[in-house]
């Protein structure tokens, strides 16, 4: 268990610059593998992130944080994690004493973001934080206050941002290779099931569909314009106000940037159809859809080349590769907290528009 | 020219009952072919609506209404019209002398159509207008009454809801075959070409995009829902101040229904590219893009079965041949003038919503 004191050692003496990029680190050496903890082991975790962490080349799965003594048990056994490395919520900040542990990833529902963002970065852990970010951005603007006080990176898990069918969409609106992206619908939504999951319950989520698959749509609009929402409009319905009475089931809204373009999104937890989005540009246009599963995204572009036709990749391997690659190179990580801030401004605008049934301005950052 | 006596008399002896509908009548028997004078000689005119008329099998051109001596001299040689059916605007009402004019279809500028469809009633024809009906619901009311008073037909271009295309899309979702709509985003914009065309006259057309192409994404949603929206948001911008001074360059609105669905529109005249609508459904999805274009509709649906893939058909000839059925059935005809109108009750609630910032209720007819 030296690794700590090796990297801060390397990142102190800013040998971490050497490191070109995290690519050609990986090219040129084995990476030193950064010791992860799971703070939440529900199904992303079980089925995702930690299948994930079994690939990825500079981290690993050292440490649970766990409510359930049955499910840490299991995992203990299947991922070889010595008990001394497993916590309670209760003793969770114990992990100040745990050398194994270098990240904590966040993967609470949405309301208990901010306390174990800002009790990992007190226990001096880097922070990753599944989105949406917090429950609101006053929340975000607390969490990246106490990271930055920790000293700690803080990033969030917008998974799609490292992948390559969406990183080459950003390109392609940057580089204005059909011309200047013009406008953008997307969309996310999916019928949600059981009607006493978290994701129903207000002091869990936070909210609905808006903050649990909403903000990918959000997201691409952002990453594809190239610059924030300044007005937002916005309106929900409830069409089955029992299953959801306390978050929001459907909700529509459209958003303006500072050069006068517009983007439309819906987002729900009624039904399923709804998982892409689709930038029209000056001289054709570009999407992709399914755009935010796991696997399977599937692009198409305007005239004879679709540059969205890509492999898979593992998501959750390339967010949590990338954001340990930042700590071993002591860079900066984005997405940071900042942009989860800035998502949550946008959604904070959307909620207030839907009360007031008038248009509204996204505070600034 | 004993086209009218002998009609009034098969419709007034209620002889009309004895066709079954028109296409029993069409089968039965070559169809009496109403005659058509067209108001308005541009472009449309010139490469549509004509065209169309020497296939439609129960109406004929058989009168021009146009300021331009040069395109009568031009269009009368073409299509063999004798001067005595040929008319300035000034001379326009004396067409109630004119017994070959059974329709006088409207494709003049939008602000021009109440006048005109009026002034058409009054001179006793029965009138088609090409969308969007007018200025605004007022004007509408008052076509409406106009007609009705001069007990002649009003109908209105609404061309798609005769196209197989969207008479099986619209089939689709009434008979639920892939569960209920959910949601629709349908859209249609185009770049404008020449600056100084009457479509970015105010005067003229009485509003920009919304107005022109709006309509057609405003009828899918109106259509596919089978109800009518409630209540509606906007957002205008204008990234072209100076070519769209006086028009809307593009427009984002979203509506909501009776029944708690919502449908988003994008209309402009400032890119090409939206030419579509998606309908989400409980259990899958249907689609049409190029939607609204003249020819080369495109479908695509959920599942194996394209519903959607068929051929092209002349929008304009079945228009015209629904209208003049119509009349020679002595029947009622849709779209009607209150088919315009419910679009126009959106329409002014979209503008009103633009200039207030806030969701607007769409008043009732």
């Amino acid at each position: 268990m030296k690794r700590r004191p090796f990297l801060q050692t390397l990142c102190g003496a800013g040998l971490a610059s050497a490191f070109a990029s995290a690519q050609t680190a990986s090219e040129k050496a084995p990476a030193k593998k950064l010791g992860w903890a799971l703070v939440g082991l529900g199904s992303l975790s079980t089925h995702q992130i930690a299948p994930a962490l079994l690939k990825t080349r500079n981290a690993k799965l050292t440490g649970l944080v766990s409510g359930s003594p049955d499910k840490t048990e299991k995992w203990s056994k299947q991922y070889s994690i010595d008990a001394a490395h497993i916590y309670s919520y209760e003793r969770f900040d114990e992990i100040i004493k745990d050398p194994a542990i270098d990240v904590v990833y966040i993967v609470l529902p949405n309301s208990m973001h901010k306390e174990y963002v800002i009790r990992a970065a007190k226990a001096g852990k880097h922070v990753f934080c599944e989105k949406p970010m917090a429950n609101d951005a006053e929340e975000c603007r607390e969490m990246i206050a106490a990271c930055k006080e920790a000293g700690k990176l803080l990033g969030i898990g917008y998974r799609c941002q490292f992948v390559p069918h969406h990183v080459e969409a950003v390109r392609l609106a940057k580089e204005k290779v059909f011309g200047q992206v013009k406008h953008i619908q997307a969309n996310f939504g999916f019928q949600s099931g059981d009607p006493k999951q978290w994701r129903l319950r207000k002091a869990l989520a936070g909210g609905g569909a808006m903050m649990d698959v909403g903000v990918y749509a959000l997201q691409s609009c952002r990453m594809l314009m190239g610059e924030e929402p300044t007005e937002v409009s916005a309106i929900e319905t409830k069409t089955d106000p029992v299953k959801f009475a306390e978050v929001d089931e459907t909700v529509n809204w459209q958003m303006k940037f500072p050069s006068g373009r517009m983007a439309q999104c819906c987002t729900t937890y009624l039904f399923n159809g709804y998982n892409d989005f689709t930038a029209v540009c000056e001289r054709g246009k570009f999407s992709l859809g399914p755009a935010y599963s796991y696997s399977g995204l599937k692009g198409t572009c305007s005239g004879g080349k679709n540059y969205l036709d890509m492999p898979d990749v593992d998501h959750f391997q390339l967010e949590m590769e990338a954001f340990s690659q930042a700590i071993l190179d002591g860079k900066e990580f984005h997405p940071s907290g900042e942009e989860g801030l800035r998502d949550m401004l946008v959604v904070d605008a959307i909620y207030r528009s839907i009360q007031s049934g008038k248009l509204e301005k996204v505070a600034p950052v």
